[in-house]
């Protein structure tokens, strides 16, 4: 076979619709109506960049008694062919008279009780990935049934990463690790910060990564403006801290994590901000265990942070990751979910070092038993310098 | 300035914000409510790969009357801040209580009628990028204002490209071109297609691709299985023939064709393909003109491929592009767009050899009055051999 075979044998997604109708049935649902391209390689195993093409809505309906069906567009049918989903209804997309909607009517009528509920995850972290107005045709031709949130099944079942997932997660980040490590001879003063991102990229290519679908960062005199602006073309002066981030993907899973460097001899300014946000991820390193609440990390990045005199970032510092770049659940004072082991998080704190320049810094780990295993490599203490 | 600044000067946006006041006032909407990327960056310039994290939802709300106005994360404020937008309202995200919403709402009851209509893009190739709970939120919050369609006021101003984002497409397209000349070098029986898909967005970064968001392909005896599949193990052999199809970026613009390849000699019915699509892709390039619709061009492709005895693939052939990988109009059967001066399309014929064994052939152009003016290289007439 030219084509790419599933990233995992059949079984993992086997418990995977076991876990999801579990939870539908404690929660009362019927089935589950999938449209974001996440929930569908979770549930199927389907795998493709094609999704970058907004042209095309993609279905798929996991019922509480039974194994998930397709509906898809007669494109995807050759490779969902390949995943281990046994029931593709496909149609000739795209359709302006109907896209799909009748077929998906069909097949939730037959799946369904008339009084059914079909949840539909509408909550943080979600998108409803087909046009509204399909959307409420659907809601208007499927009744007495009812579209409801679908968040609560679908979150608590991805944010538990199995073993197969946890090995594929530590793959990309052991990539990233690689591709980190050869920023010295990418990174000097004199080069624009846009040509930086780009051989960071090849890098990443080069040690493994199939996809980058993630790069930001910045650089400026002890620290940077934001984390999410494209590169510009601005040569790295000596005195810059240079941060990179980055989500690559390999078999459909991300690494997220970040890397400082010092162009030149860092300045005392960074290097304690650096310590600072290290030891703050020491404290969560030490002290995360299962049982503990996603606002409970929030505090113990926070208040390490301030101890050490900086003023944290508002915003979250840290969340889930894994299928999307970034995951429930979030590290902020408001998020109240429990953590569990298997779940895969970034810690992120982050600090503010003047007005408009700051400084991050990520891991990513899994939480275990008795606390959290890096999957990235450990960042060293100290600000790494990059000399000439 | 560490970070790039706007992609065009800030008439370019006011001019866009002028064609959607407008058809906005024809239309009889009050205002216009943007969810997704493409639609904010083309409103606001506001350009990042941090939309892959789906954690935060970012509005821009465009009134009738007056300049937009951004509602968004406060992450996004100093990027925001470098646009040309002067009222940005922020808010801190993730906030389980409240993300955004009542901001939201507070901004569109503060630039609308009570009796209001605001448009939200709901038709085809749109999606809703914000958790569905918080849309029904809103949409009760605003009442007695309705949200109503608004797909027919972005659609016909996306669809048309000025000079300015043309120069853009045509740069991207270079630098494909560029990348694709190097596959000779990249491509040979024995590489696994994996190692050719990962060196040929290395070759796309080198050529000056700011990132590469989409790249599919394959390879496979006279023809490939599918053309949204990712690249799997399997060494390219002699008798292949191999597509390559890119969707790469260059600030904030795409493009989007592919190229085939016979690895060794190419067999007489590979080449008989090659040429038909050739035939297909010359007929509409000479006849394609202003006032014809989008249906017209499908049937000047797939009558050419039918007249070479060979069968059109099913669904579409061909799209609009610019700041998505795909947009607006189709060429289907059913798509009655009428092209227009100024928008910039791919031409995608495509063919069935057997059963489950296809050809595509893809090109860039700008509809000009006086026809189609190419911005991908026009590939060779007959199919290009690499040979040991």
């Amino acid at each position: 076979m030219a084509e790419r075979s599933l990233v995992f044998p059949a079984a993992e997604f086997r418990a995977r619709a076991r876990r999801l109708r579990a939870a539908m049935n404690e929660a009362g649902l019927d089935a589950l109506l999938l449209t974001m391209p996440a929930d569908i390689f979770y549930v199927t195993g389907f795998l493709t960049r094609f999704w970058e093409s907004p042209a095309r809505p993609w279905f798929v309906v996991v019922p509480a008694r039974g194994e998930p069906v397709a509906v898809i567009p007669a494109i995807g049918a050759a490779l969902m062919g390949r995943c281990w989903i046994d029931d593709i209804r496909t149609w000739n997309a795209p359709d302006p008279r109907d896209d799909g909607v009748g077929l998906l009517v069909d097949t939730l009528a037959a799946l369904t009780p008339q009084d059914g509920r079909i949840g539909v995850p509408s909550g943080a972290e979600t998108h409803l990935r087909m046009p509204l107005a399909d959307f409420r045709r659907l809601e208007a031709r499927i009744r007495p049934r009812l579209l409801v949130d679908g968040t609560d099944v679908i979150q608590p079942v991805r944010e538990i990463k199995s073993e197969a997932e946890i090995r594929m997660i530590r793959e990309i980040c052991a990539i990233a690790d690689r591709a980190f490590a050869r920023v010295p001879d990418i990174a000097a003063a004199g080069v624009p910060l846009a040509q930086v991102f780009r051989d960071f990229q090849i890098a990443l290519l080069q040690e493994g990564a199939d996809w980058v679908s993630y790069v930001a960062g910045g650089a400026r005199r002890d620290g940077y403006g934001d984390v999410i602006s494209p590169a510009g073309m601005r040569p790295l002066a000596s005195g810059d801290v240079l941060m990179l981030d980055t989500g690559a993907v390999r078999n459909g899973y991300f690494c997220d994590f970040d890397r400082n460097f010092a162009i030149g001899r860092a300045s005392d300014k960074a290097r304690r901000a650096h310590a600072a946000l290290f030891q703050a991820t020491e404290n969560a390193l030490a002290r995360m265990r299962p049982g503990m609440k996603a606002a409970d990390v929030h505090r113990l990045l926070s208040g390490a942070l301030a101890d050490a005199g900086h003023a944290p970032l508002c915003g979250r510092l840290g969340h889930g990751l894994g299928i999307s770049l970034t995951e429930w659940p979030s590290f902020t004072p408001l998020d109240h979910t429990v953590l569990r082991e298997g779940m895969v998080l970034a810690l992120e704190p982050g600090v503010e070092l003047s007005p408009g320049r700051i400084m991050v810094h990520e891991e990513n780990i899994v939480l275990r038993a008795h606390g959290p295993e890096l999957l990235s490599r450990r960042t060293p203490a100290e600000l790494p310098e990059i000399l000439p």
